[in-house]
């Protein structure tokens, strides 16, 4: 048995699972785009307005990468999960603003196990965030890797 | 007509862009990790190389971050860019492991002209990064948007 919170056998597809907030920073804007993505409406209010965006925006892969921690927050770091081979899909709805307050969810769309290992189970979800007026600003979709509880590697 | 080097009219058909490299330090991959993937495997080497990984690794979205600054300074940063709606797909498909050096190629799938917008482009790209060694750990395809060069404002 594992005495981690979230193994194979505790996602129930069409259930949804909240994974509270994160506020995007100004400040966390700019480093993030500084480092990995400097266009300037990432980097600079006054570029961000002139910028079809409409203000200081997040880089869309800082928006996966602040759904990412919600996910490792809420699920993944007391979780059995064997990581992912990827992500079918990610559709940047709308832009990401400086101050915007972001609550992710995630669905979980189907769960099987692994033929070739039969331990392992798979885990498909749909995520999505949404900003503090309601709007869904992300959306993507992988399938996650978990071992099962029964004859997981006890924690 | 436009300053930039790359408008929608320099993107061609089956035309492959090589984008540089970027060497993965574990100074990087440990800073990323705690931020957005505070995950055993990006934190710590020792972690890491106990893992199905083999070594401390690059979060998958450190990865995908990456390729963004390639992309960025190798076309993004001098083009009529108008952004991207999303990705297709994300495979992660070999660990990034600390030392890594990476590099980045895009291929041109296809191109054409907006409908709705006949001033815009709309430019469908396979992006790949190899490891030194040759080996192939990311690919990620998407459409990104650039005004044509003809009717385009000027810089």
């Amino acid at each position: 048995m594992t005495g981690k919170k979230w193994a194979f056998e505790d996602f129930v597809e069409g259930s949804v699972i909240d994974l509270g907030s994160k506020r995007a920073t100004a400040e966390e804007i700019v480093e993030f785009a500084k480092e990995f993505d400097p266009q300037p409406m990432h980097l600079d209010e006054a570029a961000g307005t002139a910028s079809i965006l409409g203000g200081l925006s997040a880089s869309g892969w800082h928006t996966c990468a602040m759904f990412m921690r919600l996910l490792c927050d809420g699920i993944l770091l007391d979780s059995t999960s064997q990581g992912s081979p990827g992500i079918d899909y990610v559709k940047w709805k709308k832009p990401v603003l400086a101050g915007d307050t972001l609550t992710a969810t995630v669905k979980v769309l189907g769960t099987r196990v692994s033929k070739s290992r039969p331990s392992l189970g798979l885990v498909t979800i749909h995520s999505e965030m949404h900003n503090q007026d309601g709007v869904s600003v992300l959306e993507l979709e992988n399938t996650i890797m978990f071992l099962k509880r029964e004859g997981a590697p006890s924690a």
